[in-house]
């Protein structure tokens, strides 16, 4: 598994790569990190917004300064979604005589230092319809399928024409939304509960990194399932693109929503009827409060109204793109992309993660003054309006597929770069295991007293995985730009970031998230006051697109590939597995989907050894290898792509659909299978089971085809 | 537009590719393609039947012993379609008494020599429903859309409920049944009507070339719109393959269909009632044939009555494929297919064809015994179950869609290689029309009295280009089996016969096409008694996979494709042009086309400059332009397809919505303007035009892209 790493390679290129890859590593520094946070942090970037066009064209600048051989803005004109200014979004309680007798906050109290800042966005949920609805309020937890499933077939309560109110975790607020919809829902209000979004022992912000009682999240509502603009899923936005209308645009909510904080959710909550909740969706707001519907016990005649004014529209976006030619193969990419707009400050999201692109840009360009260049072209990306929606990464995706698919070598996602101070986390595809290994173990940990120790030690230690000795890595699930390279164009892809103590912090997130308390100071003063922890993140992010860039041999392993389709087959197996009867009754098998899985084993054990004997001073048969590495992760995908989810094409891996947030292995299969036991038609719910069993099935089988000698 | 093609390549290689070309088409012979057809077509060989897999094994053992490095069987298991040995098809006049007065002949009278030969299937309509409809017959001239507008909206026939007949000829017959069910008939009569069937002054076979009385035209009557195996769309039909029911299957017809001969319609037209049809529908019975519905004119109650009894099973079929491995690009494939399944003797369709790469494979063998080895690899392909739909090649490309998306150059089909005594024909994608007139040059002339004349002059004589002082060449349509690997992968494709005088000759195909009297002898006797002309085709296709696969930089021609795009979109705005009204009233715009049609002119001119200066010494700097053509085809389709047929993912071609056989140029774009004057909802018709306008200038702008240097 682990012996092709040391494999050989033209000896001389092997040491000039390996000395230029610790001077990358090494160049990277904490303070320019610190000083580029500051820099990017001082005002709102929102996407669509002139500040945010200001910050691409400096950005724009200082990489043509480091040195890139070119960096372009490019446009697109996609749908964003905006407050109306002068017709503020709020939620009110309504008397029976119709007077708003409470008012949720129209803004955020703004943090020491930035009160003169002006174009701060209010905490309002993007895309959502406009209208007043009134109603009583339904209490639905963390509005997750589980819990509308226990309303209404075990508590009895009807969502239907209510407003319900979600607590905000545990799953992408989009998804709350859907099934707010679903339900029957006419409104959805979204609140921060302590127990969620506040530590323990930690102070609000500024005293502490927990979320003041007066923030709010805010966030896209959509459920756009990789379609990048709502108004041109499959096409980049550009002038001359047809755009659908409205009522036919992709994912927008059809229903109000608008986010809260927990001080004025405590308002909303305190007088609502209908039965107690369970023990577990009491939160921590210390309140009992009911699952609704009606006020006080249906003691008055109380509703709640919304009141939303948000305005989508069509706004031009620019992302920024910079390129360094490849000197061999400069048909060859590897991308570090990451997004730039943030909904205020962005402290964290995103610019702690655009701090360490703009590091690794830097630190390129230093190398090239010193006569390197990579073997293969390296592209750096500034994505705009991803809190929208993906959109600039999905634009981009779109209008440069067919290059992409047949160029890209792999794409590391660069969004925020801390959302805890406990250890390294990285989702990233199976091929990518050991180099994410190999690199961490030549980064120092950043950690105070773990001085000579390596990131890989310091890591390993505190999260080690459930299922072998080494780090614990994870799926890719969504929620952040790699979304259309990976699910959609199969390009390998990973992430890497500081974060909690996945075992001990229950809290969703990192409190202040999406809140304008995301400020340069949080970081500085609680996240990381070094900056040694953005520090090893971008030696992580920058050692991964440095070897897959600068390697001979593309450095992705197969066999790992291999072992996670092995786990990923046992665990959906053992999913079906709950309904013995069922696959006795319609003869539901796994055996192609195990066979398939040993034949992808074989294949990339045998792929593996072949490389080992590879004469590397052989140019086409070094490319012809590279090619069937680099075309693996290509070969998961399907045209077709999963039921009802056009742009999810990767068979392996999938947004749940229940959470954008999680990754979900055999996606096809699990959405079968899921709450099959409530089939209306089990027949066939169950054939659409062994329907995905052999397209999953047939899928790894033809990715093993790719790895065989290439000649029958 | 041509200095490209005598670009000086590395000299040895050159000068050594030149000479083993020249020795592989004098290799090539016509006594050797008489020997083969004559041998493979003594038996019929049905897709499904022991026959047919004796033939392929007997075809794999020749290759084998001509030299290929390996040749496989390859199974599938496909919905075929037999008629009931005990129960046969036929179409009954009935009395007012429910007498069958007049029955339809079980079978052709067989050829002589031929009386012996058990399982000749009868004539039938593979993939009919079965049943008994009965009722009065209405004419619908040859089933066509404009057939069906014509009757509906001029004469005011209504064809709901009735069974209609219609003549062969003009479009492909899945087209007619397709026609007819969206008519509401509950079943089809198809008939070969002389005026369509036979040749002027020329006698019914076994006298001469035309159709006999009592021949009938066998085929199979889906819309699978390049589904392949109706019950395992997009996935191959294997073993462990999810099917689904019938029910659910792709295209099959939901009413009976029967075919007959012309000795038999005359008894069903004969009594018609109904009003005169239009004189440019009387064919040539010398029967005044309405266009009913109603018998003698209503006075009396006979009716029609169709008897199906057809059978659909899961039947095994096998697709023979060698290889030849390449020696520098072993991970580079040119195809040569073609098929092997004939309805009965296969004497044109497909042995023609087959013994034509028979005689390729023997060539190729040979030279490999001198030494030679291709710098690509080559694989033969003996397709089975074309006459079902495309079934053996369609199965095949879904099988090995990843590797082939990866790793096609071209594929080449060899389905009958002559239908006609005239002319050469080529339909093919413009990249390769200059390689097409390169080999044509290097061929002589097979017929007589042009000794000294090369195929290239003798065809440019025959049949010039309306378009410039060249031989025509057509666009690719469909109904044979290239239809996967270009249509729906992104293959370059291509495909040369023999065939008629396309400007005098007016009989649809050649009369005798898909009956009995498809025999050795009548390409003996009449089509090519020298076998030069089979020997002529034989070089062609050869002389094109030879190249493709040997040529150092591929011989693929952007600048052409650049042409033909220019003129389909001038022609697409020709055909939008014919509602001015309505394009002002709508905003309809063909700029963005144009425009990206410029940019991709411009690109292939500086891609073919820059090729001009390669440095062919450079084995990645060669690979890399090779990519690029070899991709060129790939960025043409678009995994979302086209409207209502996701596996016609070419967006500049594919087969008409309205006939199969025919290529339409930027079908998205065509189909949305048909009978838009009809439309029902204006602005939604007017708004899928701009919307397919929008998707075919990104498509041509991102093939464009394609061609540009590698980096920014």
């Amino acid at each position: 598994v682990t012996g092709w790493f040391a494999r050989p390679t033209t000896v001389n290129h092997r040491h000039a790569s390996k000395s230029f890859l610790h001077d990358f590593l090494d160049e990277m520094q904490a303070e320019n990190i610190k000083h580029h946070l500051r820099k990017f942090t001082r005002l709102p970037h929102l996407a669509g917004s002139q500040q945010n066009l200001d910050l691409a064209k400096q950005i724009r600048a200082e990489w043509m300064e480091f040195g890139l051989d070119s960096v372009e803005l490019v446009p697109y004109d996609v749908l964003l979604s905006y407050p109306n200014k002068t017709n503020p979004n709020y939620i009110s309680i309504v008397d029976h005589l119709g007077n708003e007798i409470f008012n949720t906050s129209l803004a955020e109290p703004v943090p020491e230092g930035y009160e003169d800042v002006t174009d701060i966005v209010p905490p309002y949920s993007a895309f959502s319809a406009k209208g007043q609805p009134e109603d009583e309020l339904v209490y639905v937890n963390y509005g997750r399928t589980e819990d509308f499933f226990k309303l209404e077939r075990e508590l009895g309560i009807n969502c239907s024409g209510k407003i319900v109110i979600a607590r905000y975790g545990k799953i992408f607020r989009g998804n709350k939304v859907k099934n707010a919809m679903l339900a029957g829902a006419k409104g959805i209000v979204l609140f921060s509960d302590p127990a969620d979004y506040c530590a323990d022992g930690v102070e609000p912000y500024p005293d502490g990194w927990n979320l003041p009682g007066g923030g709010a999240q805010r966030g896209n509502v959509l459920n756009l399932n990789g379609a990048g603009d709502p108004l041109t899923p499959g096409y980049p936005a550009k002038e001359y693109t047809y755009r659908s209308s409205l009522e036919d645009a992709v994912g927008l909510p059809k229903i109000p929503v608008h986010p809260i904080g927990y001080h004025d959710a405590v308002h909303l909550l305190q007088h609502m009827g209908g039965p107690l909740p369970p023990d577990n969706w009491k939160g921590a707001l210390n309140i009992s409060y009911r699952i609704g519907p009606g006020f006080m016990d249906g003691l008055n005649q109380n509703k709640v109204r919304m009141n939303i004014h948000t305005n989508n529209q069509v706004t031009r976006i620019y992302n920024v793109i910079g390129w360094i030619r490849g000197a061999v193969e400069p048909d060859r990419y590897v991308i570090l992309g990451g997004h730039r707009d943030a909904w205020v400050f962005g402290g964290i999201d995103p610019v702690s993660g655009a701090a360490v692109v703009h590091e690794s840009v830097r630190a390129a360009g230093k190398l090239m003054k010193k006569g390197w260049r990579p073997r293969r072209t390296l592209i750096f990306a500034s994505w705009d309006a991803e809190e929208f929606g993906l959109l600039g990464s999905t634009e981009w995706a779109e209008d440069h597929a067919r290059v992409l698919q047949e160029r890209a070598v792999a794409y590391i996602n660069a969004d925020s770069a801390i959302e805890g101070m406990y250890t390294l986390r990285v989702d990233c595809t199976p091929s990518l295991h050991t180099l994410v290994y190999d690199i961490t173990k030549k980064v120092s940990s950043p950690e105070e007293g773990e001085e000579g120790m390596t990131l890989y030690q310091s890591w390993h230690k505190r999260d080690n995985s459930t299922e072998r000795d080494a780090p614990w890595i994870s799926k890719l699930g969504s929620g952040s730009d790699f979304e259309a390279y990976f699910i959609r164009l199969g390009i390998a892809s990973g992430r890497a970031r500081y974060t909690k103590n996945r075992k001990t912090e229950r809290y969703s997130s990192y409190p202040v998230y999406h809140s304008v308390y995301e400020t340069y100071e949080i970081v500085e003063r609680f996240y990381d006051p070094s900056f040694r922890r953005l520090e090893a993140v971008a030696r992580v992010r920058g050692g991964l697109i440095f070897s897959l860039a600068d390697s001979p041999v593309l450095p992705l392993d197969c066999v790992e590939y291999a072992m996670s389709l092995t786990k990923y087959a046992n665990s959906i197996y053992q999913l079906a597995l709950k309904h013995p009867a069922a696959m006795e009754q319609y003869s539901v098998s796994f055996d192609s989907l195990f066979s398939a899985v040993e034949n992808f084993t074989v294949a990339a054990q045998d792929f593996h050894q072949r490389l080992d004997q590879l004469d590397t001073s052989n140019a086409l048969a070094v490319r012809m290898v590279n090619d069937q590495l680099m075309y693996l992760e290509r070969a998961f995908t399907d045209p077709l792509g999963l039921p009802g989810r056009p742009f999810y094409r990767h068979i392996i891996f999938a947004p749940s659909s229940h959470n954008k947030y999680a990754g979900e292995s055999f996606p096809g299969i699990y959405d079968a299978l899921f709450d099959i036991e409530n089939a209306v038609d089990p027949q066939e719910a169950w054939d659409e089971v062994k329907r995905q069993i052999s397209i999953a099935a047939f899928t790894v089988n033809t990715a093993a085809e790719t790895l065989k000698p290439v000649v029958s």
